[in-house]
């Protein structure tokens, strides 16, 4: 099978949004997939993308630099609309809010997620890096570890998301898996989408909440719910895989913080994010 | 002179917000104090303390737990209203936006400032710590430097927030003072107010954004605007004094992102934030 392209994936169909008419101007007509969902919840990832890409069509700068969103109440499959605002013009960044709404039993919308983002354009930075952060030491990924390669995790339902990505997590991040988890906070591996289309910068809000919890092995169960997630996209990824990593170090008080980052194939720090999620019960 | 008091200190004063009345319920009057800025430019902290103050107010939760602010257009001392919007109410949290404005020479709003915010009850929360990050290694206080202990950099303008603040700061993180940064992206200190009055969860606000830039060490000079800054308040703060610690890892492309942590007297990590800033011109 040819490798998906970007704008021409799985990803992308998913993710599509129509603009709902000139009547509306900055209303978008979604459909939450069914494919990219982790139990019943359908993946905050996958919602940021969408988001994502509503924002860049209305907002005059076309890619996103930060992206905060708050999780309201949970997606489900389905049709959903996507309400944005303009809120501030400027020469390298406009910023931009929208909100995401699915529909109750009478028709009235339930607000999903609200998100607040600045945009530029990422192909107009100039290309000086000083980044001293270093990629993580992730094994190759034939040394790595995907749902093909053991047993699979009793997580409690199906994971139809499995489907659509290419993880291959670090051997030293799989204890939970085999009830061993190794009490760091850590997660980390390869990502990439099953139908080999390449990242961009709306596929990085996919990828920093696409790796399992780092509380699988602080030896918790149970799903983390997202509050808030902030990603900061800072490069357009180059063409190939990309290394997620990310750490816990603030397990306290019935919530923990996540940091994730992304590095593409050419050893640049493209994404970095931070989420508040709520703990599991145990 | 007497340690000021939480309710009753500069910090108070200069943050109170003013409802403006039944008729425009989440509506506040506010003052932009000239006592918070930092050479021309209203402290980005002071201000998402203000905002913070607004919401704690008009929630049914009191203590922000995590706070996402855009920066749109610098704010000047004087005259500003904030206008709140509550979003959604949960059992334990319940999220809101708010927004800073000024007004231009014919009386019209310019927006300075957009927050989300999710706020819950900090007092409510378990007191289960597993927190894995430890403290930063500050030497003790009276071997640190303020500005009373050396030469006042020349940064070009008044700084009227240094009379606010107990700014202390580790030597090993002041060499940009005496033309010889130390090249590693790290600022540390112990902060507090200058009034004695101690910490709490809005002043924890202030704290994040009470530093001088990361990019002092690395040998740039010249400010920092911030874009975005999203903080998550963990823990109510013990009485005494705190320690900040900010770290920056990915200067690149005309921005860089600067991560704080506050520390309190207990060993709690109480409050942690990321910001993206853009990156001065040399």
């Amino acid at each position: 099978m040819a490798q998906a392209l970007i704008g021409d994936s799985e990803f992308d169909r998913d993710t599509a949004v129509l603009r709902r008419g000139p009547h509306e101007p900055g209303v978008y007509d979604v459909e939450l997939s069914a494919g990219w969902t982790i139990i019943a919840a359908v993946n905050g990832g996958y919602l940021l993308a969408l988001l994502g890409r509503a924002l860049g069509d209305a907002l005059p700068h076309p890619d996103p630099f930060t992206i905060s969103a708050h999780y309201l109440t949970p997606s489900a499959p389905g049709r959903a609309v996507i309400r944005t605002e303009l809120v501030r013009t400027g020469r390298t960044l406009s910023t931009g809010q929208a909100s995401l709404f699915q529909y109750d039993g009478n028709g009235a919308e339930i607000e999903r997620i609200r998100v607040l983002a600045s945009y530029g354009d990422l192909d107009s930075l100039p290309d000086d890096v000083r980044t001293s952060a270093k990629p993580p030491a992730i094994p190759p990924p034939e040394h790595c570890v995907g749902p093909a390669d053991g047993p699979v995790p009793d997580v409690g339902g199906s994971s139809a998301i499995m489907d659509r990505l290419m993880l291959k997590l670090d051997p030293a991040t799989v204890g939970w898996a085999v009830g061993a988890p190794s009490g760091k906070g850590e997660m980390r591996g390869w990502f990439g989408l099953a139908d080999g289309r390449d990242a961009d910068p709306l596929s990085l809000l996919l990828a920093v909440d696409g790796l399992p919890p780092t509380s699988f092995e602080l030896g918790l169960k149970g799903w983390t719910p997202t509050v808030e997630l902030t990603t900061h996209i800072r490069c357009r990824p180059a063409p190939g895989p990309l290394r997620v990593a990310i750490t816990t170090r603030n397990l306290a008080g019935g919530f923990l913080e996540e940091d994730a980052e992304v590095w593409d194939s050419a050893d640049r720090l493209v994404a970095q994010s931070r989420q508040l999620a709520r703990a599991p019960r145990g």
